[in-house]
Order: structure tokens, then C-alpha cells, then sequence
């Protein structure tokens, strides 16, 4: 009998429990003995997920019970063209999916972006949040502590400061609903994405919250940081990264590209991305953008549950005036034959370049061929270009689905008419 | 030079493209090519994402540009019982993951549960959705078109299931905005997640409304689907399954195993999921649901960008009396020590078990751990016990996640007081 | 000492309350003494608020402790030529209001709809809503519970319909969260606005659920209704009368009168009415709709707290094709020279022309300029009508300070060059 | 023939146009005109809307094509005490509306209140704001112009405040879709309701930045103010008064004059205010704060179309703990017989003391019973009152609302019992 057969049997009989074995022996093993009890208890093999292609003990912070992995197919789309504010170059971008057809739509995406000079992309605002919320007695001391804190930034700077030695507090906003007082504070953690080191360094904030104020701490996160739910404070103020990508395309490249107009663009994104995420009551007014978010965030080791967040986004596309040398704007609007300018504005992307998943190594490989793995320099620069390339991501894959959404309806159009 | 190789100089030297690669040479040869090309490009090596478990050809449905694998840890949580709908008996929950402490939440949860008896779980509306656009003159147009619409359902159900042998239209919903219409079909797609079925159907029934009446087809989706972005429609309605857990625990149980109250649950999850979303204006009344949803969703192939719509999750709980044989209920509501209920109702959680990613090797593997891999008996019933399981799954997460932050708090409260 | 002084004493020495004065004397002493009273009291005069021009009788179904009224100035806009769907012809928009300009705004739009041959208008949904909330022990009994409302939906009709001679129960639709379900009842309450009937109707029916069922109703409302709070399911699924007006008007018109283009108008509604709602997370994705409604609410004698969900619209514009006869649609969106296409949809409008205060001798004169005074034949076309009114006066006022907006911009350019 | 019938006649042979008759005769002539024309032309009769109590004149900038008035039936609630920040001691409610029974449920919470020695209510945020929309080309330019704003914050105050005597500048914030930039700009009014003054203001800030930067303004108001529409960013932020009104009152005042527990209260406003109003995707989380809102808005002159940003409303409801002297809170936390604790706070309640309509005569009353007309000493202390006294009112009507919904189905559950 094997180490592994013997330890699962242990745990069989009762002797051991599943996430014990790692004090009995060492994570492979440990894992082949969770597989050989899982696979006797429920009837599955599980030799694929005991397939896996590093030791262990490499997941040891990334997970528990660990059976092995699950392997989602990876590829590249790509070359695109990035001018952004920390990345630059010329890119491929890797995305894990299991959904057919969505890396070839980025990769036509990013080869149109490319022969429109490439696209740019900005980082315009950064903050990791934690909001944890607090007990008082009334409105009255409801006041009060709205006024302790907005007097005493400094001394919660210095506590929330003390836990890090990256991190830095941005600010702290409160909210008051009744007597639950919440305070959200902001931080600006570098190139990781940050969530542990708000929550201990919000955690030492509390402390002196509570012992200079008669406050109770009911909870370190009262949901308005807000993580992992959709929510407007995010799709509003931001999370994470606020990042837009951009771009104008020639009429012509659009035309025989994407056999389509800026104008028909124009009018499905209005129809679908606008009007129709408005009557949906939606935060997100976009065509797809969270599956390029879920793929890039799969094959570069994020979080895969803030694609949540990842998918407050708003497209715009317009159809630009043909003559832009022209001053006169009234004439400018009604030239005909104008570019398509398109764009992706993400409010909340949530990404780092170390810690989590990103030291994994099939994510850090996603990382390396962004060249964005680990610490940037300056501190935050990686985490930054991260955010831009993903956000070009989703731009070539909005370009490509609005265009072929546009074209098919075209070329049905055409079919009908007989030419 | 082998193969590889050879096909790699050819890319770089703009002989070939990366996705013409395929044409030329099996699956492997052709990612290993764009490997061996990507890595020259980037610098990278790509040495992990090179050694996946099964041969390349296998995920052909599944992505484009392949270039190997990305491999995230999977473990298990359990056993935890499970009173369903479709789903019973004693299961194992695999999760995909990189958080750690995530699945040891979730198993500590699944723990509590099983000694509280199990948990409930009903799916309580199922339907897949899509909503194409159409665009018509005015309103006396929309009008005309909505009766049309009206009167001609069994047209459009003869065409939409012309296109499937399995799913079935349900219903047709128009909604109108100036000149825009917009109809969201929902669909019994059975075991399927059903986007797919859902949108070839579709498309066959909006070809027989363009050629009866005068609107014009502007695109398939028309955002009222809503696929993948976080919608109110979406929350309110449902889409894919709308499913519930949930669970009353023995005021004992909480206090010796989980170190808190029912009270001070219930009063955290008022100031925490309830009012503090409220105040982010969110969709997501709840702790982490998307955690757990994502870390399923991966372990068992689902689309990782529909996490979005499955955050949209309201938790509730509440301390029940203990005196329940009592009729009078205000003596019932002021008696003391009473249980806690907690429940989590996911409005639109979107799963499949046959189709997509859920044929992959590792994935498979973790449908067979919970015994619902391919097309249920009756159809659909190995979807709805994954939607089932998936949601007792969150609401260990709650369970647990709750109960540690209100503990905290009073072991906390506690040190303080010096006890 | 007059009777209401004397009655103004005795409440001073706490002899009586102000509302115990309907008992001791008519409602016009009762009403003095009040104003007595409270002068005193406050330091207030109050002959405006005394100087009211009816039997304070009259209004004792509308209010109590009565002391006056409030005068609102009324005025008219228009004329103004509607093409609707139960309105038609050519009529004044009385509007009630404090803000100077709005009514000369209103105006201004009215004639340049009619300058184009009239608003269409059309109602296209129609039902008020009651969403009582029960509790049920658990998600079994919840499953349970909405099974049983499905079946069971001719004897809740029996029940709900038993209450009024008028109203039509139309469906019932079920909710659930956690062990909370709540029952959406939806009514076609005629020319009511139908609030109180669909009350009265919904606790006959929730008498019903109670008996046959182990379900404990909590409250006749459970905020599902949704009345009077913004809430997505209205601006989705509609309450009242959902309702849309909208207007080709040709470009020369739009250059000629409003002094701006179909493109400057289109643009300006992308950037403000949708782009911008987007991103403040709206439920309104209009200019100043509220603006109209309350008014046109005031001078109607409508529920002016139901102006917040009356709040919820979407305005769109397009600038059309001038080519209209091609049938390539790409020729004609690239054609310049287009007309200006203008819409707003209200999801949400509640109104009626009889009960609340409607009767009032002021509002019943506003009822009257527009023609839809008290019940409808057929019954419901009052309502009906009433409601497409108030969407053409809401579309004039868009039009108006949309084209303000876009023309000051363009005069302010052109100033800056010279011209 | 009268001067009013003379130009009547005029109006109908078209020689002048209804909003010409000021320039032709008094205020008081060119309405009567106005009546006897819209009477011929509608078949109404307006002899009540003629009725009214004051010189035309008086309401010039408040209207344009006036008839007359609409009377509002008004009364009072009260008396109540109210510890405020700027608004305390006893006093009376005016409000104005059509609804029966509202006034007196108003008043019985009042009566209430007052019992549990008076409602606190403090104003926690303050300022009103304008957004406008500026175009640049694209994402580069937005992140230049962000930039700008941030550098030149002190240019723009200089520039705004530069056509007030009163209000201040207090921040600018920006937000980027794309190639739309929105800058925030929030100003403290004073007294004012401030939509004018801020109005004003940001047009001059506007001219700078248009000036010294290559930013096009598109419109005033890009709809992230927002004003008059649902939308997250003033329930999340605040907009005019972010104001709280709170209340502990104590159980057997629950019990006695409510008839019903603060337990049964707290679950009703778990299960309909917060969990209800989650599943419906609202804004608001209170039971009929609108009402309130309305009817105070009518009585003291203030824009009726902002009740819809007033309905931005959270109710919040605890039964708390009876031995509060305990420090050990699960102790208190499991004891029976706790207190009520019940508070309102809303995000966005805009109003003002000066200005629109609170000149009017009966409006200026209104504001009279309150002791807040016209300018505060210090400036924005009346406005601070008034918005406190509003909270209160709703603070009142919630709790009149709530006890009669608990109560209700407590009595009928006694009756069912036969006790």
C-alpha cells in the first residue's frame, strides 16, 4: 500500500480528515491521497486533475484540499499595437477560455487596431478600497465620528501605514445610513491588486477607530468597498484601476476589414450597448467585454471573481467627421464618410502583478509574455500596463463582435436584395 | 529543426499566420510552434503552459491559438448534505481556485451545515434568455409590431425550435424603447447552459419576423439578455437558474462551533449585505457568493465570464425563535435564544452540463465529483442539481464568512474586556 | 369670539386635538381654527393658505387637518397636434409649477412638434401593481407556495376581483428570496390610477394564500410594487402605463427653429442622456422628463410622489437618413441631410382620471382642457389618454432644452470664431 | 368687451400668440385672457383656476402663460420635537397633498415621536452640483484634461464664485467615458435649493476650461449632477442635504400606542424596505419616504420634480437590547425585550428658503410654520432646518406606516387565534 492509499484510507475510517494530511506527509502526496478518497467516495477518476504540472506545495497559499489543477486551454491573440500610459509596444495577449471563437474575434480585433496605428490606452484613476462598517448609538454620534475622522486622517494614515511597507492611504470617505456609519478607505497598493493589504492595514485603522471613539466595529467589510458584487459606488468612483482604451479607425480600414460603417457601428452600439443595458437596468453598457476580462484575468493569475467588477464598463462608437481640419463644427457633423472612433472606459479592473495567483507557473508565463510580471518600476507601473493591455483586450473584442453583428446584418441586408 | 520549429521560423517570417498554423501541422506541433514563436517574441518561456495533460486537438471547440494550459488548483470542500430539488444525498464540492482560505471557508461551512442536517436547495425558475434588437420607423410601428409579436407566438416557436432537438421556447417579452424593439426569448435549454441554443434559435425566429413584418434586425443581442454584465433584468427576473439555499442551525451549533450568535449574524448581515449594498447601490446583497461561484464554475468548466450574473445574490438571515410549537408569534418574536436561518438566493446563475468547457478532461472530472457530467434523467436535471449544489456552496461560504467576521469582532470585544 | 376662536382655545388648552375639530364644527370653521391655532402657535400667518377658493368638504377625502391650500400657478403650453393611440387632435398641456422657463420650454416644443405634423404617442403596456410579502418557513415551503399560486390562480382572480366592480386582475408573479416570497398582483384598474383598488383587491387575495396555504403574510406591500421608490423591476417591467411619444421633424425645421442640426442633437443625447446616465448608475436616461410630469401630475390632480417613478425614461434621437426611398441601408446612413428622429419612453407612469384628486375643483379643470375628465369610454381611454398627453409634453420639453443646449454651444462656438 | 375678452378674441384670430398677452396688458388681465381663450378653445370651464389669492405679477418668475392657480389642500402634522443640528424644539408640519390618510398617518407618528421625547435629525452632507460634459479626442486628451482640472482647481473657483455673492466652490471631480469628460462641480448655496446659482457658476468655470484647454463643452449638463432623474451617484454621494432623522422609542410606547413589537417592526423592514427594495434593483429602501418628501416640498415651495431624488431613502429598524448598561454584547444581544430603534436617512434632499417657489404667498407660509423662510443666520442654517424637519416628517410617516402594517397582521393573526 502506498503512502497516499494508506492516508486515504485513514481518512475513510475516520482517522484523519481531508485537509489534515498535509501534516502527514507531503503536499503531492497528500493531494494523491485526497484523489484516491474522492475517487472511492464518489465514483470519478480524477486523473487528469492529478496531471498537473508543478510540485504541490507551490499552491500552498493559492489553496486547500488541493486535489491538483484544472486546465483551461490558453492562447494568444495578437500582435496589437499598445500606446499607453505604462504600456507601450507591441503586445500579444494571452486569455484562457473555454468558449470557441472568442480568441479569434480578439485576435481579429487586435489586427485592425494595428492597422489603425494601434490603440491607446490610460490608467485614470487607482485605489484599492475597504469599508468596513461601525455601530454607533444614533445620528448624533453618527456625527460625531464623521467629524472625528475627517479630523484625524492623519493618525489613521499613520495606523494603516504601519502594516505595509508599499501600501499608502489615499483617503477615507464616510457614509452614514442611520446608525451604521461606514468609511471607505482607499488605497494606493503598487503592483499588487491589493485586497489583503487593505484589510490589515483598514484592520489597524479600525483599532484606533474604536479605541479613540466610542464606535463598535460590526464588520471590517460592510460592502461598500465594494468587492466581488456589482455595484454602482464601483461603476461610479472606481476600483482597482479606471482605465479607458481608445482608438480611431479609418473609414476605409473599416469598410474593407470589417465589411461594415462607422456608421452601422455607431447605430448598434446606441441600440444594443446604450439603449438597451439602460432599459436592462444594467451597469454595464458593453457587448462583452468580461469575457476578455475572465480569459486575460485566467491567463495572467487575477482573481477570477472580481471579473464581477471587471465588468462595469461602458463602449462608446461614434462616426467621426471626415474633414477635422475644419474649425467649423456644424459643418464638421455633417460631412459624410467620416472615421469610426470607438472606446472602453472600465471603471473597476482590479489587477496585480504579484501575489495571489500571479507566482503560479502557468500565470506567471501569462505574466512574462505581457512582460509585466512581478514589481514594476516605478512601483505600480506593471500592475498599470496590466490594466491598459487587458483593456485593449476588450477593446479588439468589442471592435470585432460589434462589427460582426453589424456586418452579418449587412450582408443578410445585401443577400436579400439580390446582390 | 523539428517541425515546430520550422512552422515558427515561417510565422516570424510572415509566411504564416498563428492561427494558420493548424492547417499545416496536429494540434501539439502547432502549439508548441506558437510557443516556440511567442517565447522568441516576448522573451517568455513558456515551459509550464507547455505541459498540459491531454492532446491539444481535444479543446479545439474550445479556444483558437492554442498554445497549452494554464493550470489552477482545484481541492474539495465537503462532505456536506443536500436536501434538492434535483440534487441529494452527501456530496463533495470541487473548487478551482488561487485565494487562499477560500475552500477552508467553504469547508468549515459544509461542515456546520451537514451537523445542522443538510441544507436546502430548490431551483425555483430556469430559463435561458436572448434579445435581439430591432429597429422599426416610430412607435405606431413598435406598436403594430409588439401585437404581431403577440399573436404570433407559435410561428416563432416553430422556428426557434426548428434549430434544436432539445430546447424549447418559453416565452417571448417584448420591451420598447422610442423605435427600438427589443424581444428577450427564453428557453428550456435543458443540460445545457444554453447560450448557444439559445441564440442559433433565435436567430431562425427573427428571420421569420423580419419577413412578416417591416422591423428591421440591428443585432442578435440587444443587451436584454443580459449576457454578462450585471442588469437589474437579470436580478429581478432571473436568468438561467434562479435557485435558493438554505439552512436553520441550532442556536448551539452556531454558539460552540461558529463562536457567535444567531443575533449577531442577523445584525451583521442587516449592516453589512443588506443596508451597506444598499448604500453601494448594488445588485449583490451578499458576502462572497461570486468566490465560490467562480471556484465551481472553473472546477467544472462553466463560462468564467458569467460569474457576473452569478453575483447577483441576496443573503438573508435571521434569528429564529426558539419556542416554535408556541402559535402566538409576538411571544414567539420576543422569546430568546433562537436559531439561525440563512439563506442565499442566486437569481441567475447560468450552468450547463454538457456543452462548452464541461468536456474538457479536468473539468469532466469535476462534474463527476458531483455525479451530474452530461445530460441528466430527465433532461435538465443534472444542470439544476449543479445549480443546486453550486448554491449550497455559497451558502457555506456565507455561513462561514459571517461567522467569522462576527466572531472576530466579539473574541475582540472580549480581549478587550478582559475575558 | 368667533366658533373656530373659541375652538382654537380649547385646543390651546389641550381640551381637544387638531384633528378632533372635523367633529365640533364644518370643515370650514375647523379649518380656521386650525389656522388660528397654529398662528399662534408659530408665529405664522396664514391668509394666503386660508384664502382657498372651495367647501373645504370638498377635500376631506384628501386630507386631514386641514387648514387651506397651496396655490400652484397653472399654466398652458401648446397647442400642440397628437397622434395617439386613445389621444388624438390638437390640445393645451396644462402644467402646475414654480420654475420659471420650464413652461416657456414646454411651449416652444410644442410648437415645433406640431410644425412637423404632431407627436405620435401610443401606450403600450398598462397594469398597476400590489406586491404583498409572505414568509414561509424555508425554500421548500417557498417552492411550495409558488407552485400553489400558479394553480391556484383562477380563485385569487375570484377573490381580488370580488373587491371592485372595475378592476381586472391580470397575473400574479412570484418572487422568492431566502423564505420571503413575494407576490407580484397586477391589475388593469381603468381610468384609476388604481392604487387603492389594487390594495383592496390584493388583501382579499392574500386572505386567500393565508388560508389555503401555511404562508404568514407580512406586509400588503413588500416594496415589489414597486410605488414610489426608484426601482428597476418598474423601469423594466412597467407600472401604470408604460408609455412612449416620439417625432420625425424634418432638418430644416431643426436649423430654422431650434438653430442646431439632427447630428448636434443626436450627439449631445449620446454623451448626456445616455452615455452620461450610465455612468451616474440612472434609473433616467432623460434630460428633465420629471420636469413634465410633475407639473402636468400637479395640474392634474395626480400623486405627486409617484413623479419618481414617472422619472423613469429614456429619450433617444437619431439623425435619420435624407434618403429614405434607397433600400441600401449603407447609402442611406452615410447620406447627409438627415431629419431628426426624437423619442421618450416612459416605463413607469402612474395617473388616472378619476378618484384621488382628480375631483378637486382645480385639478378637475386641468382634466377638463385636456378632455379627459372622469371615467373613459371604453373604459380606461381616459387614462390612457392622459398619459399619452403628458409623454408629448414630456417629448416637447426634451426637444426644447435639448436643441437649447445643443444650439447655445454651437452660437457660442461660432462666436468664439468670428462669425 | 373686457380688456381680457378683447384680447382673447385677438389670440384666436391669431394677430397675437398666448405668451405675448404679458406684453399687452397687467398679469392678472393677460390671464383672465388667457382663461376665456382656453376655455372657447377646450370647452373647460377655469373659474377655479381663476380663483386665485394673489396678484399675477407676484408669480412672474415662477411661470409663463399663466391661468391661475392649482390649489392643493395643505394641514399640519404635529406637534413633534425635534433635536436637530440647525432645526429644534416643538414643532408643526405642513404638507400639502391629495392623498387621505396620509396626513394623519404623518400625524400619529408624530404623536409618537414626540412620546419617545423627540426625533434627532442632523444634516450630514451638503452641496449642490452640476456636471457638464466636454468632448476632447480621445483618451490621451481626457487624461490631459483631467490633469488640468486637478492643477487649476483654483482658477475654476475663481471663475465660479466670480457670479455669486453667496455660494462657494467646494470641489471638482472628474470622470472619463472615453472621449467624454464630466466634470462634478459641488457648491455649497446656502439657503438656496442652489440648481440656478450652480447653473451659473459652472458655465463661467466652463469658459475657462473651454478657454485654456482644447476641451468643446457639449452640454451644461451631462447628467452626473444628476438632476431629476433615479441615479446611483446621488444616493451613493449626496446631493443638496444628505440629511438622517432618528428615534429610539421605548417598547411599551410600541406596544401601547402602536400595538405591535419592535420585533415585528424590524422583521417587517428586514423583509420589505431591505430585502424587498434589493430584489426590485431600487434606489430606495423606505416604505413611502416620497410622500412625506412630496407633500413637505409642496407646502414650502420647493421644485416638485426633486422628490424623485428625495426618494433616494434608507429605513433602517432594530429591536435593541433592554439592559443596555451590559458592555457584554452578547448578553445584550440575546435579551428580550428591547427598544425600538427606527431612522430615515436620505442621500439627496434638495431644497432651499429662498428663491423658486418659496416666495409665493402661500408657500412662503408653509415655510413660516416652520420658522425657516428666507436666509438663515448662519447662512444655510435655514436650509440645513428645513431639510431636518423633512427628515423628521418622514421619520414620522415611516414609523406610522410600518406599526400599521405590523400591527395589522398581528390583530388579524390575535383574530384568526381567537383572542
Amino acid at each position: 500500500m502506498t503512502d497516499a492509499a494508506d492516508l486515504a484510507a485513514r481518512v475513510r475510517e475516520g482517522d484523519l480528515r481531508l485537509h489534515e494530511l498535509d501534516d502527514h506527509a507531503d503536499a503531492d502526496t497528500a493531494a494523491e491521497a485526497r484523489r484516491l478518497f474522492v475517487e472511492r467516495e464518489t465514483g470519478a477518476t480524477l486523473d487528469a486533475v492529478g496531471d498537473y504540472g508543478f510540485p504541490a506545495e507551490r499552491a500552498e497559499s493559492n489553496i486547500e484540499n488541493m486535489l491538483g489543477t484544472v486546465q483551461v486551454p490558453v492562447g494568444v491573440a495578437g500582435p496589437v499595437d499598445v500606446n499607453g500610459g505604462a504600456a507601450s509596444g507591441t503586445t500579444y495577449l494571452p486569455l484562457a477560455t473555454t468558449e470557441g471563437a472568442l480568441l479569434a474575434s480578439v485576435n481579429r480585433g487586435c489586427s485592425v487596431l494595428s492597422s489603425a496605428g494601434g490603440a491607446n490606452a490610460r490608467v485614470l484613476k487607482s485605489g484599492m478600497t475597504r469599508a468596513p462598517v461601525f455601530r454607533v448609538a444614533d445620528v448624533v454620534e453618527a456625527e460625531a465620528l464623521v467629524s472625528w475622522v475627517r479630523d484625524n486622517v492623519a493618525e489613521l494614515i499613520e495606523a494603516a501605514e504601519s502594516t505595509t511597507s508599499h501600501g499608502e492611504l489615499l483617503d477615507v470617505t464616510p457614509y452614514v445610513v442611520g446608525n451604521s456609519v461606514y468609511l471607505r478607505f482607499r488605497y494606493d497598493t503598487k503592483d499588487a491588486m491589493g485586497m489583503n493589504m487593505a484589510t490589515i492595514a483598514t484592520e489597524a485603522a479600525c483599532d484606533v477607530v474604536e479605541s479613540e471613539t466610542g464606535a463598535d466595529l460590526v464588520a471590517l467589510s460592510g460592502n461598500l468597498c465594494t468587492d466581488k458584487k456589482p455595484a454602482a459606488i464601483n461603476a461610479v468612483e472606481g476600483r482597482g484601476r479606471s482605465v479607458t482604451a481608445d482608438v480611431t479607425i479609418p473609414r476605409e480600414i473599416v469598410e474593407e476589414r470589417l465589411h461594415t460603417t462607422p456608421e452601422a457601428i455607431a447605430e448598434l452600439n446606441t441600440r444594443k450597448n446604450l439603449v438597451g443595458s439602460a432599459k436592462a437596468g444594467s451597469l454595464g453598457f458593453n457587448a462583452h467585454v468580461a469575457n476578455v476580462v475572465a480569459a486575460m484575468f485566467l491567463a495572467t493569475g487575477q482573481d477570477e471573481a472580481q471579473v464581477v467588477e471587471g465588468a462595469n464598463a461602458i463602449t462608446t462608437a461614434e462616426a467621426r467627421d471626415g474633414v477635422s481640419e475644419s474649425p467649423d463644427s456644424e459643418a464638421r457633423r455633417t460631412s459624410s464618410g467620416g472615421d469610426l472612433y470607438l472606446s472602453v472606459s472600465l471603471a473597476s479592473l482590479e489587477v496585480g502583478t504579484v501575489g495571489g495567483g500571479t507566482k503560479l507557473p502557468t500565470q506567471a508565463e501569462g505574466l512574462d509574455v505581457l512582460g509585466v510580471r512581478g514589481g514594476g518600476d516605478p512601483a505600480g507601473s506593471n500592475a498599470d500596463a496590466l490594466a491598459e493591455y487587458i483593456a485593449v483586450g476588450t477593446l479588439a473584442g468589442e471592435l470585432s463582435l460589434l462589427s460582426a453583428l453589424a456586418s452579418r446584418h449587412l450582408s443578410s441586408a445585401h443577400a436579400e436584395l439580390g446582390r
